[in-house]
This record gives C-alpha cells, sequence and structure tokens, in this order.
C-alpha cells in the first residue's frame, strides 16, 4: 500500500478549499444566458492556440468573468499543474491513499511522446519501448497485407476507443480491408460476424492485457474453432496484443505478439499498440504517425501552457461549474459530423469509468460532492431529431459539447449547392441555432410553445476532422477527465467498480457448469439469488 | 383549438390526486433492496402473460407490495385504462389543452389491427388504407428485387425505428441486400454511402410525411445528381413514402409512391409504410407480418388486461416510481443482445421526444413535477467496461432496465460449450450477476472497493429475439410510454420543443445565403448572434 503523505497537495480535498465556498455562493445566482449572451460575449469567450487546430467557445456557459477567476483559483488550489505534470512523467498517480488497489504509474501520454534528454528515465524506457513495437509492425503490416478482414476480439476500453477511431478517419482509408469488432461474450455477435468474414482472407487480431479474461479466451475459441473446421492453421492467422509473458504471450500459438504495458488504463488505450495494431493495418503508418502527432500537440500543450491558456482544463472547469455548483446532472455531447459516431460511446468510458468514483484519492475517504456527470449523446442533426425535444422543454437540466468542423472530410465535389446553400452550411446553422436557441429560448403566452432556455453549452471547434485534428480532440477529452479528477480528488485511473459484478458473474457460470457435470459450488448470497433467476427461468 | 374540457378525466392531474401524496409520503423511506432482495422475492414478483413471449421481473426494483398497491391507485385515478381505450380508437388524443398545437388522433396502434366489426369508422378506414399500402408493397418487392442496395433518405423516427429493427432482425434476412441510412444532412454521411453503393444496383427510397423537409430535399439532391452523372434516370430508381398530395406525391419523379397518415407520429413509424417499404424488402412480407403480429399482440394485450395484469402499465408505473417519488433523474436500458445495438438510440426517441414536456394536456398549464426521466445506455456486456464503473461507485443513483433472451438468435451451432459452458451462459451470467450485484452492493473496510448496492432495476425477458418478440419488446415501450404521459397528464405525441431550432436554423442558412447573392436576411436575435459565430470561425 502506498503512502504519499510527504505529497503537499495532498493535505487539500475539493470541498475543504477556500474556492469551493467562494464557487458555492457564486452558484446561487448564475448568469442567465437569456439576458447575457451578446455578439461581444461570443467573440471574447473563446479559447485558441497557435499550434493546434482545435478551440473551445463558451459563450454559452452559465459563467461571466469573476466565475472564471473563481475556477481558476479552484485549479490552482487542487494543483492540477503539479499534478499533470508528475502524470506526464509517469509518477504513480494511480493510487487511493490508503486502498489495496492499484498502485502505479500512468503511461497513456507517452505512447505519443518524442523522447528529451530531460525525460524521466521510466518515460524514456516506456516511450522506447513502444517505438520498437510500431517497428515491428510496420514490417508486420507488409507480411499479412493479403489479407483483407480483419476481425478485432476486444472489449471495453480496448474496443470502444478503437472503434471510435476507425469510424472517424474512414475516409482516409487508402486500402479494401474491413475491421470487425467482437467486442461481445455474446455468441450472436460471433455468429454475424462469421457470416459476414470470408475465412480465407481474415486476420483476428486478439487483444487482453492481463491474457486471461475469460470473455476474450471464449470468443476467440470461437473464432479459432472456425479456423480448424476450414482447415486453416490458427496459429497463422491469429495475432495477440498483451503483455509481455502473459498466458497469452505464446509464440506457439500467435503469428506475433504485440506488447502492451499495465499502467495503460483500457480507456486510455487507443493510442498503444491496442490501436495501433488494428489501425495501422486499416489506415497505415503514416495516418496513424499523425493520429500520434495531434495527441502530442495536446500533451505538450496542457504541460507548457499557463492554466488560463489551457484549453482541456478550461472545459474541465467549465464541467465541474456545471456538474457541482450548478448541480446539473448530465452533460450531452454532440458532434455534428457524421465520422464520429462512436464518439460518445467512446467518451462514455473515458469519462465515466475514471471519474464515476465515491472516494477521495488523497485520503480513501468517502467524497461528499457529486464527481463525473453521467455522459451521453450523439451526433447532430440525429439526436435534434430525437432527444433535442427533452433537452428544450424538458423538465429539467442538462449542459452540453458541441463539437463542429469548418469542413466536411470527404472530398468537398461530394457536396453541392442546393437551394443557395451547401450541406455542410446547413449542417453548421443546424449547430449554431441549437446553441444560440438553448440560450435564448422563446418567449410566448402558448405555454406549450415556450422555451425556458438558459441551457448551457460550449462548442469544441477545428477545421477538419483530420488524423491530427482528431488527435488533439481525444487528447483534450483524456487530459480534461484527468483534470476534473485532479479537481474533484478522485483517481481517475483505476475500476474498482467492475470487479463485484465480475466475480458474481463468474459464480453464477459455475451455476451454469452443473447442468452437465457434478461442480461444487459454493452456496453464496449470489448463487442463492441467481439460482431463483435461473430456475425462474428454465435456464438450469 | 381544441375544447374537450367535458371530459371527466381532465380534471385530474398527477400531482392532484390523492395517491400522489401517498406515494410521497411512501418514498420518505423506500425498501432498501439490500436488505429486502430474497428468492422469494424473484419468484413472486414478475408478471407474465401466456399469450406473450415478454416477461417483466421486478424483484431489484426498490418497491413493495404496498407501494405498488398506491402506483396502481395513482393509475386508477389517471384514468389509464379509459384514456388507451380512447387512443386505440382513435379519438383525439394529440392535444394540449387552450395551445394552439397539434390536435389530431394518435394511429399507430391501428397499423397492425386486424379489423373487428366494433371498431370505429376511423379506426377501420386507417386500417384498410394501410393494408392497401402493404397489398401495393408486396407486389413492388418482387420489381425491384434484382436492387441490391437500398438507400433509405429519412431523419428522426423515420429512420431511428427502422435502424433499430433492422439490426435486431438481421440474422432473419435471406436475401443479400444492404440497407444505408442517409439519416443526416450532413454531406459526409451521404459521401460515405456513395462510396459503399453500386449505383447500378440501388434503389432510394425518401421518406417525409409533409413532403417539404429541407435536410430530406437536399440530400435526396445529391443522390438524384449522382445518378443523373452515372446516365441513370433518377425517377427509376426513387421511391417515395410520404403523405397522400404532399409537395413529393409527384408520380413524375418517382417510381412508386406509398402513403403515411398525418397521425402517425414519426417516433412511432416502424410500424407503418415508413418502417415497412425498407423492411419489408430487406427481411420479405412473412417476417414483416409476424413482426405486426408481435405488436397487435401486444396492443391487445394493453386493452383487454386488467390494470394489475398489464405489462406496459407496470413498466411505466415502476418508471414514475423512480422517476417523480425516488428522483432519479435517468433510467438506462441495457440490452444483453447484439442485435438490439441500435434499440437504445430509438427508445431514447420514443421515451424523451414523447415526455420530455412542460406542460399539462389537461389544461396547459406548467408541470411542478419531473416528467420523462433522460434515458441511455447500451448494450452488455460492453456497457459492463464502459459505464458500469459509475453506475456501481459513482456518487448518485440511476435505475435501469435489462433486456435478456433465453436463447442466442443464430443457430446454437455457432455457440460452443467452452470451459463447460456456452457462451450464451456466460452472457446471461454477467446479466444476472448486474442486478444482484447492483442491488445487494458489498461491504469492505477499503471504502474504494466498497459497493453501496440498492440500485434499481428491472428485467424484460423473454425466449429468443425473434420478429414477433421484437414486436411485442417494441409495443412494450411504446405503450409504456403512452401511460407514463397518462399519469403525467402530458401529450406524449406532440414535439413543440424541436421547432426553435429549426426556426433559427433556417435563418441562418439565409445568412450563408449571403456569401453567394444579395440576399435580404432580417436582422433578428438569432442573426445578430449567429454572425458573430459565422465571422468568429470565418464561415462567411
Amino acid at each position: 500500500m502506498l503512502k504519499i503523505d510527504e505529497d503537499y497537495w495532498n493535505m487539500d480535498s475539493f470541498d475543504k478549499t477556500e474556492a469551493h465556498d467562494i464557487l458555492k455562493k457564486s452558484a446561487k445566482k448564475p448568469p442567465n444566458l437569456k439576458e447575457i449572451l451578446s455578439s461581444e460575449r461570443i467573440k471574447s469567450m473563446s479559447l485558441e492556440n497557435k499550434d493546434l487546430s482545435i478551440s473551445l467557445s463558451y459563450a454559452c456557459e452559465q459563467i461571466n468573468e469573476e466565475i472564471l477567476d473563481q475556477l481558476y483559483d479552484l485549479a490552482d488550489q487542487m494543483h492540477v499543474k503539479e499534478k499533470m505534470k508528475k502524470l506526464q512523467s509517469m509518477e504513480i498517480m494511480n493510487y487511493v491513499q490508503g486502498s489495496l488497489g492499484e498502485n502505479r504509474p500512468v503511461g497513456h501520454a507517452t505512447m505519443r511522446k518524442k523522447v528529451a534528454s530531460s525525460d524521466t528515465e521510466k518515460v524514456k524506457k516506456t516511450a522506447i519501448s513502444y517505438q520498437n513495437e510500431l517497428e515491428k509492425l510496420a514490417q508486420f503490416i507488409r507480411e499479412i497485407d493479403h489479407l483483407k478482414h480483419i476481425v478485432l476480439i476486444a472489449i471495453g476500453g480496448s474496443y470502444l476507443g478503437t472503434d471510435a477511431v476507425y469510424n472517424a478517419l474512414k475516409c482516409y482509408q487508402k486500402n479494401d480491408k474491413v475491421l470487425y469488432f467482437a467486442s461481445n461474450i455474446d455468441p450472436d455477435k460471433t455468429a454475424s460476424i462469421m457470416e459476414e468474414i470470408d475465412i480465407n482472407e481474415t486476420l483476428v487480431i486478439t487483444v487482453s492485457k492481463s491474457g486471461s479474461t475469460l470473455e476474450i479466451k471464449a470468443t476467440e475459441a470461437l473464432f479459432r474453432k472456425r479456423f480448424k473446421e476450414a482447415n486453416i492453421n490458427p496459429k497463422e492467422r491469429f495475432v495477440v496484443v498483451t503483455s509481455q509473458s502473459s498466458p497469452m504471450d505464446t509464440p506457439e500459438e500467435y503469428l506475433k505478439s504485440f506488447y502492451m504495458w499495465d499502467y495503460i488504463g483500457g480507456r486510455y488505450s487507443v493510442s498503444s499498440t491496442v490501436g495501433a495494431v488494428p489501425l495501422s493495418i486499416i489506415f497505415g503508418m503514416e495516418i496513424w504517425n499523425e493520429f500520434l502527432e495531434g495527441l502530442r500537440n495536446v500533451d505538450q500543450h496542457v504541460l507548457t501552457s499557463e492554466n488560463r491558456k489551457n484549453i482541456p482544463l478550461l472545459g474541465a472547469l467549465l464541467s465541474v461549474w456545471n456538474r457541482s455548483f450548478l448541480n446539473i446532472p448530465t452533460q450531452a455531447i454532440i458532434p455534428y459530423s457524421a465520422g464520429l459516431k462512436k464518439w460518445t460511446a467512446h467518451l462514455q468510458q473515458v469519462f465515466m469509468e475514471s471519474n464515476g468514483k465515491h472516494v477521495r484519492q488523497s485520503n480513501g475517504e468517502y467524497v461528499d460532492y457529486e464527481t463525473g456527470a453521467i455522459i451521453w449523446g450523439g451526433i447532430g442533426t440525429e439526436t435534434q431529431h430525437s432527444f433535442f425535444q427533452w433537452i428544450h422543454q424538458g423538465s429539467s437540466e442538462i449542459s452540453l459539447e458541441f463539437i463542429g468542423f469548418k469542413s466536411m472530410q470527404y472530398s468537398k465535389s461530394s457536396d453541392a449547392l442546393i437551394q443557395k446553400t451547401t450541406n455542410q452550411e446547413k449542417l453548421l446553422s443546424n449547430l449554431f441555432a441549437q446553441m444560440i436557441s438553448l440560450a435564448k429560448g422563446q418567449d410566448t403566452s402558448d405555454h406549450n410553445k415556450q422555451f425556458v432556455g438558459n441551457r448551457s453549452s460550449r462548442l469544441l471547434f477545428a477545421e477538419q476532422l483530420t488524423p491530427k485534428a482528431l488527435g488533439e480532440i481525444l487528447a483534450y477529452y483524456e487530459h480534461l477527465v484527468a483534470y476534473q479528477g485532479f479537481i474533484w480528488d478522485i483517481n481517475s485511473f483505476d475500476q474498482e467498480g467492475v470487479q463485484l459484478g465480475k466475480v458474481c458473474a463468474n459464480d453464477i457460470i459455475d451455476l451454469f457448469k452443473t447442468k452437465r457435470e457434478s461442480v461444487d459450488v459454493e452456496e453464496n448470497s449470489t448463487t442463492i439469488l441467481a439460482k431463483a433467476y435461473l430456475n425462474k427461468f428454465k435456464l438450469l
């Protein structure tokens, strides 16, 4: 169990800071967007950086300069700058004081690091190890170029991030390979993929950090069976991404092993070999490196910018304001870009598995305040015709983050002037229309046609959804989530809350085994209750 | 403006009922699942019906028999039985007293009606009209059987329901047709579909009730342009689903017109021609009729069952309890079935566009209570590795609805015994493990490994995800939402909250037009603010 009580900032916890109390007072009478939103505000309330393609517009948040000052005080009092530096130096930041849980550095930013002499040994070693994997990978891609159907057996973070990036960059794909995601123990998922692939042209990539995840092994077994039935030696077609020396690091069973490290959390793994292996096969190393460059730009930006110029920090502070002070329980993320259709699903994991926590990192005690919000959403304009009714006229409040791009991704020749505007212009018109109408509302005597307004939103904007811009957007969210954790004094890097379900599931799997042979299942509160369900549905 | 103040139940509103006050008291000390969940409770707290394949298990809800009695009293006092009867008789139920909004019957249940002599004339006429369309459709399917790529240009309800059903029944598809959804004005969406289809084998179905939706027309224009470039006459390949005599009911431009009616709301349209045309082309009329049969079974069930036996009503009462009395702001819906991957997106619309409302139907006054919850979710087990951390250990509470099936959809031969259980059994083990662990939690002195428990959930269960079961599940949710609206005294069938954004978007589109020609744009509060954004991002 780690003790780092010599660290001065561990004396602070979110609700014990001076800024917290001041913000609580400010939140009693927040500014009303119906009154304050103006052209001047739109012009001035935006954070840009000449080295980045992303910018953040926050004119439609229920804040003013005074509240912003208080939020930056909170950031200082929670020592976000020092914590980010420790994080990126790979000091131990994944811990909860007094808990027997995870206790290690956090390495994802190192995956896109260009090593400098000033880096710590740990960072240097990790970055170089990853570079070696990428070199192995570049060679490997040439060897398997004849295989067109790529099946990725991966769950959770190993799946969601890769799927999100795959969809976001599809228009940059130069070959005719297709990526399938066997992301679920559900045998229907496996069966539907088997119907679509040509086994003779298929490569399977299995991802498991521990090399012992039951869901992964059970899904892989179905695919290996299928290859054997087709008289193809699975060893020739299976690749593994795992920790070195894990139970799956077995050259006799895999064509190739690529390595990952225990300080890469699943939900932060897309820039590691977890994303690199499938996505470089699809897009090539050049696109992959552009994507890493975008990530790296933001990693550097958060280290080198002063707090007032730090874009992810601003995003974090605004969300903490909405969640902890205005008591808004959820945040919707709405990209106006078809390519980002899987983005919200990935961000749900990044945000909610990181910051859906109930203990303070600095002392292991329960929090007395709300931590991470529910993150949900979907792409515009589709969601306008779905849940936006609720957002405009529902009985409770939410906050929103919109994502928009000046230009479309595909060739502009595939758009056209229709009724004197391009469809990209119509798309952007809808985006700005939502921000403005949510903020301003509409008064009328017919209550059913009334819009109360004063609904908060902000806008992350970029020129175009390129590989580099996508990297920036991903790192923007990764660091935003880290800053939220720093401010709320929680550990954003473990996931103890998924353990109980796993243990219970294994108990119930044992009950199913009793259908076929005599298995000694220890009776406990789970098995007793589970038996009632299994009997009820005639499953035993 | 409609006045139906002679209707006796319009005197009642949710928070004025006797049951409401009693339930408020009960909610001060709800039963704690950690203490009460038992095998006995699991056995008894379930509602089934011999004519239906779905059942609802509610042992893991924070209720007891006393609260259930009070909820059924609330249902009586809000006259749900009479309201459902009026709804299915196509009396005018889409209205808000005193508002100049929609004012018409609600027709979706009539889409699956077998006409009986006791039916009202309106129901008979509508049902027969739809049957005629289905006959036209059966003939049409044979005529266009050579076309393999089907593009559906549809937004909102015309898209989400169809996409949800398409994915849910994919394993029943007998031909090799592919359905593409041009569901967004986003030109990247259109461009990505154009890259995938073979224009020589493509049929386009355009759906627009009004025949004048700008997004639909602008997307269709891009596709028509593409056909012309390929020297194919668009008239030979474009089909329209619209209202009779709408601006799109133009035989000179379409190969065929299929009709819909103004009393079919978009989010309830999947059983009408809106879903029938694309989905029957994919699945054939036989599967379509099985799906309608499932819907019809539940339509009948809610009309003929006493309240205590009515499954969708129970679902509605439990959600009203969670939302209005326990103050839980969101509900996650988690199907453990890969086929239901688009289900949550569809239900978000059905629930949130229906019941994200702020005025009382009976008098047009604002509600003083919370109405529809935020609906979100995704499929298990994928979401277990994503946001379930938050659900188990986050700082606030949600309620859940799980959906599960005894058997997989694809042939059981595609599953196998791996470590002595099938993967379907492992999948179900995870489902029950989540319900039990959420309810029971886990006590330990390490706070970071503590699970507070007492998290509410329920389970909708069926034998297998067949077309008929899917119809039952869809109708379960459609009627559940209607019952929620009846109880909350809101109109679940209009969507005034989407209007303001549309008006603002058109104003901004006018601003874009000024880039190319002199257009007289009236200055208003939207255009002033929008100009600030457009100038900021150099869009003008």
